[in-house]
């Protein structure tokens, strides 16, 4: 059934060793309270922490280390949310390869000034009026630029895929794996690497409630299309369908998809705040706001925080948001 | 110099080895914003992702482990502005120790909440009304505990130095290291450790500049005393002296000390959250506010993070006093 995927284990195998020493090897934090309110022993992946603020690093350097020479002189572009294009910049930066990306003009500003850092030029795009492919595909056109997607991608997905491998080594002993589904490269990437390591692991897409593209497509068993752009605070997730190699993959490894709310998002921001101390972007956070809505055997379960960009404003926003502010809070 | 201070480089080491496989590896962190900033390369250590939420857990586990059966039968008591307090209950739970704390009044809710989590009794005191360091001894006497201090012993500062150990394990190459210094134990394990590693190396300690008494002692050359509690939001560092152990040590092993405002705390905090994705208590920020005073030769400087314990109520408030926010902050 795997053997004609666009994705296998040794592709992510091959990501990790040319991500060796390049990439952070990001913590596996674990918290009683969080062990308490899931009733099982949960370990947290803390992809927030890894450099450029996101997994994204790990697939798009692999995706710029693979380039032959003529390529990565051109450059390369690539349209994103916002931590695609940080992570690209970076590799970018890292590799001597020029970055072009293409950014919807409402992404947070926090995830544009990363990438401007990195040194990458940014083309802004429209989420409503533009096809944010159409711009990409034209600047690669004018400019020989390789596209490097941000998720439907073998070697993006090879190195997304990474992050389970590490997560595995660490504490071999998770009998699920919980990740945020946007595209769904993330989710591809775990569910061949960890099933490869370990066949009855258990891998569970989450995504925003109001951007369930990826659910409605394993109800159904085709790829579905949102009518229009998701409606939800985790704006690295807002895709009306899912990118079709990830979709290849997770049509027939994912072993379920849950869906949160925006208030649990920002429940789970809160949680990785005070517990966790780390900052959890709102798409970084679904995978953990699965957990209040986990019905699951028993087992240690594995989560992704999956990035770290958002700002402090836009963080205290969110928490005043939130109803029924925890006692803990208040000092 | 060093042959009868109350700290070897080997008792670290021991410490090390009880540590190891119980305290979390805590990553060292980087952004190139923080290098531009300071003008080189800047590597965060970042105790606050230690178990319990800080430093502290290292030493509290070190000083326990050491116990004779009989002691950790009986248990212990130790006095603590939150962290330390956490720390010790965190171990007691490991090792099988009853363990009891004596904390400020007006300690952050969040600290003593995490003690109590991990099982300690909980005894409160009067900051300004009551001797800590008499009520401790009273339970200690009442109760036949074993006294743990904060920093004022050698197993607490031997485990403390592991950080350092860890360090320059992960960055050999660290001219610097800024450390937050209260009590002084954290500091005096650092130079101890550090500068066994390496003795070129520079060891900086950093005070509140309302909470100096450390600063004010090297200046002098004895054991100043400050007449009333400072007024400062980093709660950790309200000592009005130095504990007199890690006082020998630092006394003629720190290289500098540098003061800070709440302010630049403040700003750190930001800069923790913002560029690091790491939440930073005010305690625990100040070696990273310390880097905008540095008037050091080039070189990398590491800067240790001491802890967490800050909650989202308390963050926000500090945030919103900030004067001219960030404009990365808007979104």
């Amino acid at each position: 059934m795997t053997g004609r995927l666009p994705l296998i284990a040794a592709d992510v195998f091959d990501a990790q060793r040319r991500l060796q020493g390049i990439a952070a090897i990001t913590p596996a934090l674990s918290h009683p309270e969080l062990d308490d309110s899931a009733g099982r022993s949960v370990v947290v992946k803390v992809e927030a922490l890894q450099r450029a603020g996101s997994f994204k690093f790990r697939g798009a350097y692999n995706a710029l280390a693979v380039l032959d020479p003529v390529a990565r002189r051109r450059g390369v572009v690539g349209a994103s949310s916002g931590n695609h294009a940080q992570a690209l910049a970076l590799a970018g930066q890292l590799l001597g390869v020029p970055v072009t990306v293409v950014v919807p003009h409402d992404a947070p500003k926090g995830k544009i000034d990363g990438a401007r850092t990195y040194g990458a030029r940014i083309v802004t795009y429209h989420r409503e009026r533009d096809d944010r492919d159409q711009v990409t595909a034209a600047l690669a056109d004018e400019h020989g630029y390789a596209v490097v997607p941000s998720a439907n991608s073998p070697h993006v997905m090879a190195g997304a895929g990474t992050v389970a491998l590490e997560l595995l080594c660490q504490v071999p002993h998770l009998t699920a794996v919980l990740v945020p589904v946007g595209g769904g490269g993330l989710a591809a990437g775990t569910a061949v690497a960890a099933k490869h390591v370990n066949p009855r692991i258990r891998i569970i897409g989450v995504e925003p409630e109001a951007g369930a593209d990826t659910a409605m497509s394993l109800r159904t068993g085709t790829l579905a299309e949102l009518p229009s752009v998701p409606d939800t605070i985790a704006d690295g997730l807002r895709h009306t369908s899912p990118a079709p190699l990830p979709w290849e993959i997770n049509r027939v490894m994912l072993d379920d998809i849950v869906t949160v709310t925006d208030t649990q998002v920002i429940r789970a921001m809160a949680t990785a705040f005070q517990h966790l101390k780390v900052v959890a972007e709102p798409s970084g956070a679904v995978a953990l706001a699965a957990l209040e809505r986990l019905d699951l055997d028993p087992g240690a379960v594995g989560v992704v925080i999956s990035g770290g960009s958002v700002g402090i404003g836009s963080f205290h926003r969110f928490m005043t948001d939130l109803p029924n502010q925890k006692e803990s809070d208040r000092v």
